[in-house]
């Protein structure tokens, strides 16, 4: 039996409750043995969920249970997330997380302790959900040096793009009409002026080259002001118009990172991604291109990525392997 | 030093030392110590390759070095190559492949040994090339029940049925063109009969539901008898052809392994996919679908995809983690 903690107990820490309950043989054999959630950390109390008793408001409950050897992070946001996930490492427990804005954050500083402890530092699920893009890039292209990763990396903002030119709708309309469908916040600054993209092409960036680049360095344009006749301008000239995140190298060396609409020919594989979909493409220097394909947001296909690296740690026992280690840009 | 003894040197055998050095630096950070290629196993000899002195045909000095850790077979066929394999296996070495007849013919038996010995038997570049399928579907959807897969696995009957479609080619026009640019062999039929693609199920099915299915037992259909008017009608009715293979199961539970020609929607991820490229699209339970696209075949990618697997070995060291089990279909 291994025993993990959930911190945060939101659409996706409800999602991995329920997609551990869902495939529940699958995981007891990829592990070789059941998982048991022993903790709930939420501020909130769940009365009607099977697991609400399992609720506790106090983090020391976690960090003093010397049985639970997973912590999983999905509160969302810097602090205290960083904070208890760093304690959690000191404390000798692994951790997962789906919170990309920590790992943009903190990531080197956390891969770094997890290091010392011997410990994993795992967050598959903070980019492209469900896709299996970071354990890709750290394993199955492990022998290739990374030339440039492209990729759609906002469900949202694609979304809206796909309207607008499937059915001729306004930025404001196809927003209006994703926000109605719960694919866009009622705030929905973090996806359609780019920023969402910006922390996540900076881990795939970190992932590629070694370095976190701090997300503000990021050249990021979103598509709040994208009008209606350049989707179907750029559809006339047999292209599309799709908000790209990418990571590569200038001429000189320095990291060139971007997010910005980019018109692509209808040959290219992320022009067909359409609506809430996400796409990496990823090209390695005897590789060629590979693309990466899925659901990019979505509370069962992120918790599918976050439990991926539960079992990844379970099954593997004391033989944790080594892991990313990553430098901070310099300032 | 980690050392690795090649057998067959052939364009991906060859294709796996340009690789080696092409990525020396990142093969060298991620394992921790570069990879030294001790023997080169072929009955040729290579008089004016860098690697030629390496050459040998007795693969006893492969077998009796104690300092080889990683026997990486690329002969092709069934024997020897099978029969090598289980020899390092039982000599302690771990074992990788790009040869997808000896998985699909003996991938219960040689996962068996290396699970006896705790050693490995990895087979990425078995199926879609540089596609990093076989490591997504054994770790990163390790948490999930997958549902089927669907996937385009033969780039060449791919080019092939892109060239009709697009440029009003008949099949034995195409396959012309494609003989010419090297994408076809002489003697086509394992290809457009469907027999490569049936054997590429095969592998993913075992992923899948860890049951081998013996490749007579697909049914299969190529593209020998397609006629251009089929492929120009589907297109007039808003689909494409493409040869899929599917792996999943029957209403009853029984195994439903398939390769034919069939019809897809344009809004298919797998339609857009042309020319000589793979793609292979996987449902899970709770993930939904992802897809992996890239070169399904070419020296340079599948190399790639056999050094990720050397790799993944020599940076586990001694912690090689437990890896797939299948069994046999009952006769």
């Amino acid at each position: 039996m291994a025993k993990i903690s959930i911190l945060g107990f939101g659409t996706i820490g409800q999602g991995l409750a329920e997609v551990i309950a869902q495939n529940a043989e699958v995981v007891r054999r990829q592990c070789g043995e059941p998982i048991e959630i022993a903790h709930v950390l939420d501020l909130r109390e769940f009365p009607d969920h099977p697991l609400g008793g399992l609720v506790t408001h106090d983090f020391n409950d976690v960090l003093n249970d010397p049985e639970v050897s997973v912590v999983v992070e999905m509160m969302g946001g810097s602090h205290p997330a960083y904070d208890f996930s760093l304690a959690a490492l000191k404390a000798g427990k692994n951790v997962v997380t789906s919170n990309k804005e920590v790992v943009a954050n903190f990531g080197p500083e956390l891969l770094a302790e997890a290091k010392k402890k011997g410990l994993r530092y795992l967050f598959e699920a903070s980019v492209g959900g469900g896709i299996p893009i970071i354990r890709a890039m750290t394993s199955s292209l492990a022998g290739n040096e990374i030339v440039e990763v492209n990729g759609i990396l906002n469900g949202t903002t694609n979304y809206i793009l796909t309207e607008m030119k499937e059915k001729g709708r306004t930025m404001q309309e196809a927003l209006a009409t994703a926000q109605e469908l719960g694919y866009a916040e009622r705030d929905p600054s973090a996806d359609i002026d780019g920023l969402d993209a910006a922390r996540k092409i900076c881990i795939l960036n970190a992932l590629a080259f070694g370095v976190m680049i701090p997300v503000d360095r990021v050249d990021v344009t979103g598509i709040r002001d994208m009008s209606l006749d350049e989707i179907l301008d750029a559809e006339k000239s047999g292209q599309t118009v799709k908000l790209i995140a990418h990571a590569g190298k200038k001429a000189d060396g320095s990291p060139d990172l971007w997010v910005r609409p980019t018109r692509l020919d209808k040959s290219s594989p992320l022009a067909s991604v359409s609506g809430v979909f996400n796409a990496i493409l990823v090209r390695g220097r005897s590789l060629g291109d590979v693309m990466f394909y899925g659901a990019g947001a979505g509370s069962l296909p992120t918790a599918s990525a976050v439990l991926a690296d539960v079992i990844d740690i379970v099954r593997c026992g004391d033989k944790q392997p080594a892991q990313q280690q990553w430098r901070r840009a310099d300032a």
